[in-house]
């Protein structure tokens, strides 16, 4: 072992920085045979040094305040779990890049708003920026992605990327029942926030897909290109209707490129019960991968959790002990270049309407030829119930249609008398 | 661009040695950015310069002798795609080493055997040795086990590694046909070789199972460790009892530590329905790693053709553009240990036995006490056919038991005078 030791700090002490911390230490020998050279935990900083913790710190450096981390000559690596896309954990990854110290974070939301300018920071000072941990947890996608598939063109990357919302759609499905109960078992599980809205309403997703599409095709992550949905409006029936047409429900994020630019999208979509995706269960994560050389690639695993996040963080660890890290958004900064961004309108993909419709002759005819008018072919429907006069619901599947001709049909078919309810559709993705 | 370009000679232009330099020629402007300088396709070599192609090599370079590749002075990288464990390919490799050439290959039987030999000569000559393209052809899961699980102590991995013997087991359950059958018509589509058994009698799975074996456990390649059987023996029957009692059967190459060591076999295995590795289909290839850390990964992808390998293959020049690669083994080879070896009979899963027996009252229970008496549960069974007095198939699923057990159990059952046939048994695999 000829190179010097890899000093590390960790600021934030949460579950993950917890479980980051106990990998360090019970796993030293293995770490440094495999780096060939020592890392060192040195250094941890959190709020309260008393708390009680999983893992013993009190051998180690502690700092009340994490920019101490950023200023220590000792440390080479500051790990920032601190999280939150201003404030103090933006302030401790500029100061600790200008400083010259190599940075590995888990932080989505600042690595989506500000990584490109982060990264340009790492470039000047010639050191190393890396989030594998920002998405996906334990799926090391983000290296898949820049070192893997570096010899590929991306078509399209589409992924579960919220443990969350996974869980939520798994089991209402599997136990039959709505959406606010399982959330609520959800969140007493410790499997969902007090405030869910960050997961369930696609926003989380949104930040992990804004790197994805980054890495996927060397451009500056954009939010605002972003089209989200999350899964609020998912009943239990539209579950049973799906199942009966052969689909299951997922949220997805969903990047892709055509000869216009690319679509960035977080939905809940309805996948075929064939595709890989629609076996993913439970608080698991995974991800497709189209590409033009390699073919299609899956990939599944923990998304989320001290143990699977960690492993990210201390592989990008690694990859700085061991100089492999490469560019953070796979190309040199001054490569990156901004999306042009495909709207939502623009987008094709088929349909799930649910209409509440009143049950009387005439009604179907009436729909479908709004459809036809509109050259949105159907592929099946659904009748559930058959009560004369009172209103039922109505399924339809359509075949690929244009967003915006989709919810000008929508717009139509609501005006309808016997369309007693704004109609609600999913799109259905072809994985 | 302040890297000087890196200049690139491919040894053997089969299928897969077209679609690298075909890739390498229309794709150059995008590999130059992501490795931030030029990467060129400079000399090629192969038997007959003027043979029809897929892609157009006129305006390269072009030796007749491989070996001119490792003295040219011009090339950094070598690209061996000639395959052998010796002979050419091997000189080839050596001689670039010695000569301090990059090499990247896509030999899998090289590396198995001469793998640690060959690491230590690049080690010595301070050149990168890649061979990502080895295993599983375009999921690059070498990477995968040296980078992305880096922090992780692998506890096993089970993988589909080949395509050939997978679409002949999909089909013949698909196609209710029997195995001779869908091999021919995998001859006849190029799935299959004429002399098919490298494949179908698990040599191949070997070799890609002791190189991931190597990365997992920063152990040296070791084929003669390695537990080997094919698919010579599974009839359609088996693949029909195999999905009443909840299976698919695939062949499947699986390495597992404990604390008495690695264990490696290549066997055909019962997989439960729900696995992710039982919905592999065709000529994909899919690998599950169960680590301490990140919890299970599962990963899917082409696992031959030009195509994925020739993306495999790339993505190590790329690494070597960007010296980003690590070590071949994950580990300098100083530290490569030699792996402790738990024998088969050692090993302990679950089993389906296929007994052909005489129909008369009795023979149950004769059966069911030799499993008794060897201490092996069984959790259920299934007798196809009532045909009093002649032979019909007796399926039994057991609980875990030992190997050494089970085959003791197998040659008492031979015996019985009720037992018509060799017993046949099939290992269960809990994934």
């Amino acid at each position: 072992m000829t190179l010097a030791p890899l000093h590390v700090g960790i600021a934030g002490l949460g579950t993950v920085g917890q479980a980051t911390a106990q990998i360090l230490i019970s796993q030293a020998e293995l770490l440094s045979m495999r780096a060939a050279r020592r890392i060192i935990l040195h250094s941890v900083s959190a709020r309260d040094k008393h708390k009680k913790r999983d893992v013993d710190v009190s051998g180690l450096c502690w700092h009340d305040d994490p920019l101490k981390l950023a200023n220590d000559p000792q440390i080479h690596v500051v790990i920032e779990l601190i999280g939150g896309d201003e404030g103090v954990a933006k302030q401790l990854v500029e100061t600790a890049l200008k400083n010259g110290k190599h940075v590995v974070t888990a932080n989505k939301a600042l690595i989506a708003k500000h990584g490109v300018a982060l990264a340009q920071l790492a470039e000047k000072n010639n050191v190393t920026l890396a989030f594998e941990a920002a998405v996906a947890g334990g799926i090391p996608v983000l290296k898949l992605l820049r070192q893997g598939l570096s010899a590929n063109n991306t078509q399209r990357v589409a992924g579960i990327l919220n443990g969350t919302c996974n869980y939520i759609l798994t089991h209402m499905r599997d136990d039959k029942r709505e959406l606010a109960d399982v959330l609520a078992e959800a969140q007493q599980l410790g499997y969902a926030e007090a405030e869910p809205s960050f997961d369930i309403d696609g926003i989380d997703t949104a930040h992990k897909l804004a790197i994805l599409t980054s890495l996927a095709y060397g451009v500056a992550p954009d939010l605002q290109a972003i089209h989200i949905e999350g899964i609020r409006a998912i009943t239990l029936a539209d579950l049973h209707h799906a199942d009966e047409l052969g689909y299951t429900i997922k949220l997805l994020g969903i990047t892709a490129r055509n000869d216009h630019g690319i679509s960035q999208r977080v939905h809940p979509c309805l996948v075929e019960k064939g595709a890989a995706l629609a076996s993913v269960q439970g608080v698991f994560n995974a991800i497709t991968i189209h590409t033009d050389s390699a073919g299609p690639i899956f990939i599944q695993g923990r998304g989320a959790g001290g143990g699977p996040t960690a492993s990210a963080v201390i592989a990008d660890i690694m990859d700085v002990a061991r100089s492999t890290a490469g560019e953070p958004f796979g190309v040199v900064t001054q490569a990156i270049s901004n999306a042009k961004t495909v709207a939502i309108d623009h987008v094709e993909t088929s349909y799930y309407v649910r209409l509440s419709v009143l049950d009387k002759p005439g009604v179907l005819a009436e729909i479908t030829s709004v459809f036809r008018d509109s050259n949105i072919s159907l592929k099946s429907f659904l009748q559930h119930g058959h009560a004369p006069g009172e209103a039922v619901s109505l399924i339809i599947a359509t075949h690929a249609a244009k967003e915006s001709a989709m919810k000008q049909t929508l717009a139509t078919i609501a005006k309808l008398a016997s369309v007693v309810a704004p109609p609600f559709s999913i799109r259905i993705e072809n994985l």
